[in-house]
């Protein structure tokens, strides 16, 4: 079985495991203060350009989401997301649970428009019954966005300027940040995340890691008592180094990067695959999630053989399938999955 | 700097980090539907004694007593517990955050007595005005206790027989329940806990693993949509391989056992040690937490070449600290440890 | 200064003072026990037609909907209601603060369309991930709506057909219940609604009583233990009287009922005289809200001697303000305003 | 049937019932915006010598604490309480549902004590682990306490200057405040309460009103958007006049204290006379609440005619039950207690 599911279908890079095994057994402190996770921040801290950044590691995404955002809003405040935003989605209320609404704002190929966001915002001071209704508090985008989209740095720093105006928070969820750093078609880095963001995580669980997301608040942004809010939540890891060795081996010698490009390098070569042979795509990613037109018909022989991401119905007879690529995947996968679909067509 | 701090200062046992190799590149579904979560809960059924068994993996201890605890609870409900319980101090008000009251009982030697708990619940139901209160919705217990001792299996049948008669759950905190099943004191076994209990977790970071708890809901009993209110709390691991690899591995050819017979051999020594140098203990512990009552000014020194958990004042010139020993203490350092009290006696 | 602003402008009906003055120094029980409230309850039940119905006085109609609603849904359950539900708008969140997400389905004239409802829960339970989501545990309609629009017998009976189908509770927000009923448009009576709701209250607040909503599950519905669910909720009325003599006062010798008929006899006034002058109706509204397209200038004019509630911009020059009649209204206010209507035309 | 049950068994004081009356059909904005609020407002910063004050009209007392204590505590903090206070046992976990844990000191007759408040603070920062446990993040006390007794100056004082060096606020729940102010005992004034608290409220329910307590932040003190923070706590009234109507009665011509001095009369009167026929007091209660040892004997034959609080058991013969006279006492009824007292006695 071939699987193209998703990102975290296979373990650690074997550099992680190399660095887990080599520290295994040397006594550390707990709750993140070993020493691995110390030097795992500073090597962060120089990777964003910021060296009064507030730096925190966390098991995963929903959690990240749900601690930061319940961090970062007054009890009267919710966040303001796109439709298709994984806060308002796929995460069974996590955000909603810590008692905020998410305020939607029409998805553009995943993304929000800051001249949307603006007129949001305007519009709700307008309102003189606003007391009676949720604050909005701040802003959630993710980077790449569920469809694999990239903000340009233009876009970035106009939702930057309209969070600005009303004083309130702008978090990039990078769950998949990597892939969007190294894509061709970046135009942001990382220390423009974080002038422009203030609030944003570095994900571990999709580029390689066992597990683990670096949430990273410039500026020492933290919230009040991070630490005790982390606890509160039940997201406080007692060995704090097994997160930290990871994004130590992470960031140093830029794997991070490297391993990223290569999952950017196997999307690209997956995507001419499928365009080679005429698939069409439902929407122009430049990063590790590509999300492909497939009939019905071939879809059903190729779950034979490989594992997909079922996204939503096209047509009657064609669904939007999702293959992404990792840190780990070989080119041969993708050669035998274009093996696949050849035999398939010639079967039709 | 010799640790005996706690017992999660290490990495994971030897043949953890071997399994996570060997499997690392094996391609999984996430969520804990990979095959190797699958296989280790089997073990746990087969070693709990239990076949319909529900199991769970988390991540952490506090993440766990909260998850647990709030799927257990209808929202009227809060959750009985002594007033020395880690649910009751040390998780910053994770239980409470999720809108449960701690219920509080006195601690006897860190453990709940069943007479007083029946008289609390008499007591609660005899109060007419009792619909203006918190109902008692369940008792958590812990095994070892905070103070590292053990109930024994008529006290555990006390408390099963009490929470039947009042159709609650009784819900046992196994963070370190290796130490406890492989304590010389140990009365109760892994299937008698199963039987007397409504839910439970053989702890996982305190007992050789990188992290991860496994919860246990024995004859079926986990609470309505477990899995949404997992991920709801962001306790949702996607790469749920991580835990699932290291729990087949701790109960493979009785590695969990072993490691925590290994460690209570230790906790021995080192009392032992203790006990021939005339020292006192706060309370007789038999696993691997001691508790011993040190001099200030030995303390002082010590504190230059070892790391212990201080515990509490004992009276002007001395203090309660706590020496942990794990999986991973090597006699050898028990033997410094002792080398370094009797440099410290000369020199007094 | 005219107040058409609100429902709620006067204080309460006068036989509704003058019970509250009569039985003022008969000695009560607190808490909803006192004999006016059991009176109350049962000439209710005798109202809708059901002796098994639960009921219970809250204070207010976001109260209501937040206990009901918090009362009804499991912990992974969010609340479907349309866009512009008040429980979606105008509630400060106060759904989500009890940790509930309010699922959002297109408004047609505020109310909800069974087909799209159908559609929204199919598809729910198509996606196979959806444990990673809000599952629907409800469904929230207003009657009036928002709009002052109407279900017919036939939309009502078809989203109960809905709900029965997916075993989630049908829940009927009736602020303004009375003017529902009474309406010359209204199809559904008060028996219908409680054979076909699993929970609605009939409004107090907005109908004629100082405060107070009289909250219904048919069938002895009532979530377990509500009571203590209220109390949690800091919504118990300690002088529960207070509202029992209001709502006995207010189903005797049918009162709720006449005093709602003015309202709409008043509405249909008002109605008429803006139609008659010419004036378009942004909706065509049955009941006592009535929301008209007024000119930005006609609107400065008439604010120095009217009180109306903005609703929202209709073009350039136009605005849509909504104009409330109520049980207080006296005809010559309306006539009042009309001459305030010609003047102002005379004048342009 | 004679009630000694508590102070709300009656309506409400004639006078404000007659304030209802005669500004019934007034037009008034709601959400207390009405100029009786407004009026009623002014009229208590008056009485509390407080000209910059934030005063907000809220519905009942387990309300009045859970809206302030919510809204003056961080999500990381827990509120100081003794055991038996009112918001550690009466109700129903409100706290805890707002995520904040009642942390519990011992309660001398009802009250804290300043010096153990002030030790606890002490330890609980001398903790290294403070930051995984739940921050002290101000305190809560009753005045009247539970057991009817009364803070001296010099406590409340003691308890304002460990306030201060912890920088927490201290918060006095005056839901009988009125007859704490006309106790003969009473030392402190409603300006020396507003001085030395940085949030309490006047209580209404049980002195006098319909409904209603109006809680006071002296010096410009209100939590931020605590009018969105109550909408969204369900406790906003929609006709606010309700209740200013009542407070601006309360206020007027001393009517809040001269119906209280009458309370405490009538509590000297049953006092005296139980004393005169030789009964023992559980406790020595200044104000309305008298606790009276009362065999059971008695009390069995008493409860045919007199309606009292049960309190707890004494002994095995006897229960300490609680005797309530209020604003609506006559005379006649303690009277009317007595001679069934002495007609029991002749029985015995």
């Amino acid at each position: 079985m071939l699987s193209f599911e998703n990102d975290y279908s296979e373990g650690a890079h074997p550099k992680i495991l190399q660095a887990l095994t080599e520290t295994n057994l040397v006594q550390q402190v707990g709750y993140g203060e070993d020493e691995y996770s110390l030097r795992a921040k500073d090597k962060i801290r120089a990777a964003v350009g910021d060296p009064d950044a507030d730096i925190f590691f966390l098991i995963g995404g929903t959690q990240s989401n749900q601690v930061v955002i319940d961090g970062l809003l007054h009890s009267t405040e919710g966040v303001i997301a796109v439709t298709t935003g994984h806060v308002n989605v796929h995460e069974a209320g996590a955000i909603e649970y810590t008692g905020h609404k998410v305020l939607t704002l029409p998805a553009h190929e995943g993304k929000i428009d800051a001249g949307e966001l603006a007129a949001y915002l305007r519009d709700f001071y307008a309102d003189p019954t606003y007391p009676h209704m949720v604050y909005p508090g701040g802003v959630y985008i993710s980077h790449p966005t569920e469809y694999g989209t990239l903000y340009s740095k233009a876009e970035l720093e106009a939702l930057h300027t309209v969070c600005r105006e009303y004083a309130i928070p702008l978090f990039l969820d990078g769950a998949r940040l990597g892939y969007g750093l190294m894509s061709d078609a970046a135009d942001v880095t990382l220390p423009d995340i974080a002038a422009l963001c203030d609030a944003f995580y570095i994900g571990g669980t999709k580029v390689g890691a066992l597990c683990g997301e670096a949430v990273v608040f410039p500026r020492h942004g933290a919230p009040k008592r991070f630490i005790t809010h982390i606890k509160q939540h039940g997201a406080m890891v007692a060995k704090g180094r097994l997160i930290g060795v990871q994004f130590d081996a992470l960031f140093t010698d830029s794997l991070y990067f490297d391993i990223s490009r290569h999952a950017i390098e196997m999307a690209k070569k997956l995507k001419q695959g499928f365009a080679e042979r005429s698939y069409s795509f439902f929407i122009d990613s430049p990063t590790n999630q590509q999300f492909v037109i497939v009939s019905n018909d071939t879809l059903s022989k190729l779950s034979e053989n490989v594992r997909y991401s079922y996204w939503q119905k096209y047509d009657d007879t064609h669904s939007v399938v999702r293959f992404a690529t990792s840190w780990a995947t070989p080119p041969e996968n993708i050669d035998a999955l274009m093996a696949l679909l050849d035999e398939e067509r010639k079967n039709l």
